[in-house]
């Protein structure tokens, strides 16, 4: 199949469908990210032909807690680009949309009018579990957008778990988006977020506790980050702090300053060694859940009679593990070699 | 390997030593301690021949926090069984031996004049992260000594923490210790060895707050257990609570008591059912650590030239991994069949 240039369902050769998204038509983009998001063979091979001509946008993560304003402000960061021109795309990672099935991040930012913007494309991720997990799905997807020419690739996530942990390896800049009074900022930093911030925005400025909430911040990061830890030059730079309200549109133009600043590619050894590293750590993850897929089959291995054969002790229970490792791997000389 | 009836190391054939070893030759039985110790084929052919042996002794838990004075009882308990003329056998799991090089479990056990006894085998296991983990090696070491007579034998662990709940499965009676002022009882029961006793041995029973850990612990169960939860039939007995002074020997006569009402061989529908699903749980185990122990093989495919191909965006991170989970199933393909 992976040699095979028509994939069903694809609705034409992926190729041709490649070709025409490139050209800009957005019935192709919309089908190549659905391939893309369905994972398999056909994704990627979407990827291969895709891959090598990305690497060129900013990828910026937005994570915050729930209630934080961060499709507000995802809102407001696409109309600031739309407005100097920039394609913008924006991977909405919703881990509850399969639970709640409430509407999704995606959603939200698609009720607004620029959905109607032939200069912007918003997908949503739902976590279906794929092989490499939501990491791995959604490094696909932001790179398929890079390819095509979007930059910058806004990537919004909910919560503040391990699905904001598992991006920052995806993104360039990344945004911890925190309001007064929504969720606990505190929680926030236990989570680790402090440290994967490249910014703290504060939202709804205009609310009272927006002051205190940077203060606290500011407090927070002057002592991870003691005085002169960033002069050696290989210790990251202290985040900062930006005050905005997303709804009014203050201080918008501040944080577009920072994320000017931050869209450097940078070309040389030390940003190659960053990039090996995330490569290195990309395949592992995929790697390690690709062969963690396998488990579930080879546990469908162990049948009643050789539970049976233990349980009544004729034979020993790692004997009978090893059977089921052999089993497994005869069925691996049977298929596809 | 496995049809070659001689092993390096075990000085003779494994047949020839699981015959002197049944004749009752303690030279011969340490050996084939050792080699079920040490793991790998030499450990999985001695469990072949022996394992439909085993199934008739009475396994016996010793758990609960450090100080609560496990080795003292184990010792009382080898003593009482000892003057019954029964042959006792202790595996002394201690996952602190290889980080302190200090005295392990055994080694205490054997300070005393059992270790003199024909009648007693003490074997200290360290966790040496086999497949299968500590619960599966003290699994084969347990199955060979009731296949050599041994009843009871007891499996004494140090801590309150996984390790009790994984040896849950070994045995068939469960003692959790503890003793006033040693370790925190109520951490115990926060690591769910309330619900792993089948009796709960309040030690130094002659020290000040025992009553109090006594009647703490009748408490609790009264909670867990609550009036007529027991007359089903289905819901697992309440566990005893029984003082003793391991050190003075009161109360050892209680618990010996409590010890041979245990010592049951459920040979009904019933019994099988619980032989059947701890065979399961044995079998799955074992699997799952074999096939995660091959995960090291094939991450180390990963190498450097593929991982600057993904760094300078010549392959997709998605085919990269798939190159590397096919090199793996050649490499299958190549060996061992």
């Amino acid at each position: 199949m992976g040699n095979d240039p028509t994939f069903p369902g694809t609705g034409g050769r992926i190729e041709d469908l490649v070709a025409r998204a490139l050209a800009g038509e957005r019935r192709s983009i919309g089908r190549l990210a659905t391939l893309v998001e369905n994972g398999g063979r056909a994704a990627e091979r979407v990827l291969t032909l895709l891959y090598p001509k990305s690497g060129h946008a900013h990828v910026i993560g937005i994570t915050g807690p729930p209630g934080a304003g961060k499709s507000t402000l995802t809102n407001a960061l696409i109309g600031a680009y739309r407005a100097s021109g920039d394609r913008v795309a924006v991977v909405a990672i919703d881990p509850s949309s399969e639970r709640t099935g409430g509407a999704t991040l995606g959603d939200r930012i698609r009720m607004t009018d620029r959905y109607a913007d032939d200069g912007v494309w918003v997908r949503s991720m739902a976590n279906r579990g794929q092989p490499g997990g939501v990491a791995a799905a959604t490094g696909d997807m932001v790179a398929l957008f890079d390819a095509l020419g979007y930059d910058p690739i806004l990537v919004e996530s909910v919560g503040a778990g391990q699905g904001e942990i598992a991006i920052r390896g995806l993104v360039q800049t990344n945004l911890v988006v925190q309001a007064p009074g929504a969720g606990d900022h505190i929680q926030a930093l236990k989570a680790g977020l402090l440290e994967t911030a490249d910014a703290h925005v504060v939202n709804k400025d205009d609310l009272p506790g927006a002051g205190r909430l940077a203060r606290d911040l500011l407090s927070s990061l002057d002592l991870a980050w003691p005085p002169g830890s960033g002069e050696t030059g290989h210790v990251a730079a202290v985040p900062a702090v930006i005050r905005v309200s997303a709804q009014t549109g203050s201080g918008i133009d501040d944080l577009m300053r920072f994320l000017r600043t931050r869209n450097v590619v940078v070309d040389n050894d030390a940003g190659m060694a960053v990039r090996r590293a995330r490569a290195r750590a990309d395949i592992t993850a995929r790697v390690t859940a690709g062969y963690l897929a396998g488990l579930d089959g080879i546990l469908s291995q162990i049948d009643d009679r050789l539970v049976d054969e233990v349980a009544s002790r004729r034979i020993a229970p790692g004997e009978a593990a090893r059977q089921v490792l052999a089993t497994d791997q005869t069925r691996l000389d049977n298929i596809d070699t």
